[in-house]
């Protein structure tokens, strides 16, 4: 089952989605918001599935799905908890300010608490008040879960996943290091984030499996590849534990996100792995490529992001469909 | 007007207070929850304000108003942004780990970013899975606001204030030097905090003046008073300072819930203050005690919460009426 929010409100409005993302059909009828529905998904999901059932096969009154028209699935939601799985991203960035990567990254989860307010939608602009704050983009995978209880195990929390979705978690990359200098962590430096159009349960996730989204996650700036990292490689840390991390010393409320940091590949011979432009994967943020070209350079050659730049994520199943539809976001002065 | 969330659902029931806290009135037939009412105040207010009128007059068909009913006020919130704008404190907790208190913390705000799905009642018990966490209550003040947008100054955030209440931010003392340690803030070390069981506007505040609220809050640990700081001293950041710090980067939606951090006053020496038992006003959390006790005995004498512990918050104005009612919870193996 494919879910959207289409724009209205604070919260949107409901729609199921057809698998090949050309229809939909507002869920008004059964919930309005899909944080209501989330909110009693035991007696939600299967009106829903039944409606998208109902959609596929041509008995609900559909009409065309439009990506623009769609908010965040979550247009502002309860809680943001954003892991940082794929530890070679944690590599690089930190190399990138001289900072070593403690062992325990590797066996221990990191996460932060996002702001979660109010999210982007997915082809709305990323308004930059100051170019000088380093905007980046970073390329995720997220989940939304149901009610996790506080001590939830791995399979626990992997069974409290209620939708897929992809995330673009916009960071001020030059307000970072003062920021965490404080040690309080993330807050100036992490402005609005942005989801794909559509979320999706798992059971329609060819590439969902060990708690991971296999698939290449395809990064674009002003239509040029950053990266194709595959976001089932290299995920350190699972949603199920990245969730149970997430729920150690208290519950989690149905609707909460979980993400799974910027997806970033290794290299052949395990080191930071190359530029799309040089045959590698790439990557999903400029500040891994800005730290390859630091390394190759001795300085990097691509700037932060600027008003009038375009940023696109999206990932395809095996017959190069879009999944999730595209974040597709223009800088904007504000 | 004061306002709180009867328990029911995941978002209460909204209720006008009278200013005794003796009577209420639910909202229903206006506005089913704060949240909603604060995405429309401009519409919303102006009845509930009437209500309010009514339910002092009499004209209201009032019922008792029993505080051990009330949720917090938001139950569960679309964020959580605590400052630390007592600096006294912070420079106390970080002596006891024998950190330095950088000089830009004087000038600079300090600011987390909390987990806001799933707030504790102001008498629900306080569940504690491990005693070995070091669990410790902290008594703040905290803010609800209006909209506020991206780059908003001083007075524009202040003029965004729609409610004013205590908060408990429970802390989980022993999990925070590892957390903090691994850069990206509190996360663990910060389960459910937990809210007065009223909320007021700034207006029917006598205290309330300069973006700070004037008046001792009252710490109470097994019934023996703990602190009774004065929250309108030594708070270095005015409200208005921490919600335009917190709006720096992004907007705030509507509900957006931003903390004082611990109340904390020095002593009139300037240094540490003394703990009540000595004639000061003692502390606002356990931390600041046990730190306080290192200096003097060199270590702590007073421990962490534990089960069957009862920690009380509760702020009196003139005539020594409670103001928001008290947040009362006792600690609770879970």
């Amino acid at each position: 089952m494919k879910l959207a929010s289409l724009k209205g409100g604070r919260d949107g409005r409901l729609a199921v989605v057809s698998h090949d993302l050309a229809w939909c059909v507002e869920a008004q009828p059964i919930v309005a918001t899909l944080q209501a529905a989330l909110d009693d998904w035991a007696a939600y999901e299967p009106q829903l599935r039944a409606l998208a059932v109902s959609l596929e096969t041509g008995g609900a009154p559909r009409r065309r799905f439009h990506e623009h028209d769609a908010a965040s699935p979550l247009p502002r939601a309860y809680q943001w908890a954003d892991g940082s799985a794929y530890v070679n991203h944690v590599q690089l960035v930190r190399r990138a300010r001289g900072a070593e990567t403690p062992a325990s990254f590797w066996t221990e989860p990191l996460m932060y608490q996002g702001g979660s307010d109010g999210f982007l939608g997915p082809r709305d602009p990323i308004p930059l008040a100051d170019p000088a704050w380093g905007c980046d983009l970073e390329g995720e995978v997220a989940v939304i879960v149901g009610d996790v209880p506080q001590g939830a195990d791995r399979q626990t929390a992997l069974a409290a996943v209620r939708l897929v979705m992809l995330a673009n978690d916009v960071s001020l990359r030059n307000l970072i290091p003062e920021e965490l200098g404080k040690g309080f962590g993330f807050f100036q430096s992490k402005p609005a984030s942005a989801f794909s159009p559509v979320a999706v349960t798992p059971d329609e996730l060819e590439g969902w499996r060990d708690g991971k989204l296999h698939g290449a996650l395809e990064m674009e700036l002003n239509g040029t590849e950053l990266g194709c990292a595959d976001a089932g490689v290299d995920m350190t840390f699972d949603f199920g534990t990245l969730i149970a991390h997430a729920a150690r010393t208290r519950a989690l409320s149905a609707g909460t996100i979980v993400g799974s940091g910027t997806v970033s590949n290794r290299g052949d011979d395990g080191g930071p792995g190359r530029p799309v432009a040089e045959g590698g994967v790439g990557y999903s943020c400029l500040a891994e490529l800005r730290t390859v070209e630091t390394l190759a350079y001795g300085a990097p050659r691509t700037g932060f992001l600027k008003a009038g730049d375009r940023v696109r994520i999206e990932m395809r199943d095996g017959r190069r469909h879009s999944i999730f539809g595209a974040i597709e976001q223009d800088v904007a002065d504000s």
